[in-house]
């Protein structure tokens, strides 16, 4: 089973670091991807050897695979698009991403039938199939290191077929507390916690999260096994990467975008706050709104002088509570222009095409920047602005984000369901002296980027090899 | 302040144990409730000298207060109705009940503004009116028993005014594990623990919910001001009143609904699962009838030999949000029955008019109690029906419930979330043999009567008198 020329260093994921599309000539184009984990495994360098073992997601992935095409240290896996759809949509995004962020409407859903056991029996598929190319792929105590809710079970079920190997998991993710997680019928919810601990180690984005996922080994498996715990838990808090956002802001595309946010925002004087979300149910852009819409009301010196940027990027909108969401967004957005705009000043600027150079245009140009959420594993918005920030950038952060564990101290903190309270932070955030905003900005980088990708990626494998 | 008169023991509670309406001559009428209260202050009988503080629920009661009508022994406080409407409905019923049963779609709600602020003020000014009246009514080093999530402030108010009394405050919800709790505003969280830690002693149904209020104090009030709580905190699980159900049980009124529901039900040999509940989101309703529904699917022999009795009594109707879940309920049994109903069979009853007297011949007939609630501070439903059946009824019972910790070994228990389990339960509840079906039940009641409630009221009463 062990392949005598396998990889030394293996990351496994949803998405990988490429993707594939088909073009009008029937060729396949090859798209190199971001974030963290393409950044993190850029630390080792391409001499490790190290291989990242993905999912097809599109049809042209689909088709790189059918065709053999291939990036070097890239294998990605073609799965059956039902089962694929089953395991991602079904389990992964549609239960186990609402158990973490405590998404439900719990007197209608979920309902766990015949249906959810079906999909359950596909996500299990698709771990496995993560499992077998990783259990063919790795050199004789390799490491391994899996990436987030999708791929759970990977870990038992690696650590079964390959004992030698050192396999670590990290949730990108919140935790759910053990009286939410336990909305899971018993088996999965025991199925989730086993493959995890089959893991030498098990990794979070802040000790919350992790505190919350040994509450819930202790909740679901019993106090014993608990006991028995071989798993290390350990708290990675991802960081911004100042080198990349440093470079990309300042190309001149996200100058054009700044050139033309300008023309929207009207007159140098406005103070401007920013949020950039996909538009996702935890991200609480609604509530952003009915806060900006109080701020106008109690405050009306504000009237003419702030604008709202609000990039709000769609998401699963192959899902009926996310279109709605999306809808009442616009809706709220439209009602507060309606209600307080003039011909010469918009209040809300809602943009909802992703546009990554216009997100960090937004970044530069923010007096202060919203970040809101209900429930966030990290959220890596709130640690990019100061980085990106031209001039000083007030923090109105959720104390529910787990950024709140690394910018708490200079970033105004809000309470994401208290709208007045947020009003409040968004009126303080606007009368800050620029030189508090600066120091503030300053150290808020500072925090933002401890523990960069790289390190990140770092520490982890570190930990994993020790 | 101290009342030479005063009262030696003071129950307070958001209902009494006496109503009244105006008949149509212009005269009142007094009506007598009943409950667990009610039974449980009968313990210490009527020359105990206590004074039971309520509020005027309806326009009956206000004026009888208006009138200076009043039963011996109840003092009802005349609340503004604006200021009880928005204590009652728009804090207590719409907010505390919510987040202890975990109840909202959070990306939608609770949106705490201005208006709740509001209403959050009312909530102060009732428990301040209820803080004053058992200040002013109670002797020298009285007993105070406070009642329920209506009154979390009473406790720290009292206290403050009258150092010499000794209080308990008793939840009969669930508690909210910190995470959920956090849902509400800072402030306002913290105001409802320090409320009830002015209390000498906290009860709660179960370990579960007291551990979580337990979590909930050191989550909000710091590790510090939990190392330095003096409060007690309690588990008194309340339990059924085998004496009232088994005189009640018998009178006539219940054996005519027993030959009304025989007649619907149609066919001796037939099977009966029943459940019995107001129409409250957290009751899982619809669950159930999709349980039901998957059992029909599953087992075909059950065709024509099994009919459930499903009596969802009107609740909150003035919240949108439960009457669109009646109208769920109403439609989902109307479709079992078009799919699966013959011109002999009916396979749902619903009822939806509230009558204990019926509800008592569905205990009685019952091959079959589902009992399977989200989130339950106990039940007593759960703890009745052994009681008071006939035959023996097996019970299938959702972990979730208080009364789960005192019935789980003897009742088939249920997943709530999970409705392919719970056809398994159904099934299995439906073929357990008579026999074991009369054991367990007779093992059920035992344990379901183990405080009956004028033990439970004695047994705070004593814990607080030591």
């Amino acid at each position: 089973m062990v392949a005598s020329s396998g990889a030394p260093l293996l990351v496994a994921s949803n998405r990988g670091p490429v993707s594939y599309a088909v073009g009008d000539d029937g060729a396949l184009a090859a798209k190199r991807g971001g974030g963290g984990l393409v950044s993190g495994l850029s630390a080792v360098g391409p001499d490790a050897g190290a291989l990242w073992v993905c999912a097809a997601l599109g049809d042209g992935d689909r088709e790189a695979v059918r065709q053999g095409v291939a990036e070097p240290g890239v294998r990605m896996l073609g799965i059956d698009p039902d089962v694929f759809h089953d395991a991602y949509n079904g389990v992964a995004n549609s239960v186990l991403w609402f158990v973490h962020h405590m998404l439900y409407d719990i007197p209608v859903s979920p309902v766990f039938d015949a249906g959810f056991r079906r999909q359950w029996a596909a996500y299990e598929t698709y771990n496995r199939t993560f499992a077998d190319a990783l259990a063919e792929g790795a050199d004789e105590g390799a490491a391994v290191l899996v990436q987030d809710y999708h791929l759970c079970l990977v870990p038992g079920m690696l650590r079964e077929a390959r004992p030698d190997l050192r396999i670590s998991h990290f949730t990108h993710t919140p935790w759910a507390p053990p009286d939410y997680f336990r909305l899971l019928p018993d088996d999965i919810a025991a199925a989730l916690l086993r493959g995890l601990l089959g893991a030498d180690r098990v990794g979070f984005h802040t000790r919350r999260w992790a505190d919350a996922f040994v509450a819930c080994c202790r909740d679901v498996l019993g106090e014993d096994a608990e006991r028995a715990r071989t798993t290390q838990v350990d708290v990675h808090a991802l960081g911004a990467d100042a080198g990349f956002l440093h470079e990309r802001s300042r190309r001149p595309d996200v100058a054009e975008r700044m050139a033309a946010l300008r023309e929207q925002i009207g007159g140098t004087d406005r103070a401007v706050v920013a949020r950039v979300d996909r538009t996702e149910l935890s991200k609480n852009i609604v509530r952003g709104l009915l806060a900006y819409r109080r701020l106008l009301e109690r405050r009306p010196e504000w009237h003419g002088r702030v604008v709202k940027l609000a990039f709000a990027y769609p998401s699963r909108q192959d899902l009926a509570v996310y279109r709605d969401y999306t809808a009442e967004v616009r809706r709220l957005a439209a009602e507060i222009n309606e209600a307080y705009g003039t011909d010469g000043w918009q209040p809300v600027v809602l943009h909802v095409e992703d546009d990554f150079a216009r997100s960090l245009a937004a970044y530069r140009l923010a007096d202060v920047a919203l970040v809101n959420p209900l429930r966030d594993g990290m959220n890596l918005v709130a640690k990019e602005i100061p980085v990106v920030s031209d001039d000083g950038c007030a923090l109105v952060l959720s104390r529910e984000a787990g950024a709140y564990a690394d910018l708490g101290e200079d970033a105004l903190v809000v309470h994401p369901y208290d709208v007045e309270a947020t009003a409040d932070a968004l009126h303080a955030a606007l009368s800050m002296p620029r030189d508090e905003r600066a120091r503030r900005t300053k150290r808020l980088a500072a925090a933002a980027t401890a523990l960069p990708p790289q390190a990140w990626f770092l520490a982890q494998l570190d930990a994993l090899r020790r």
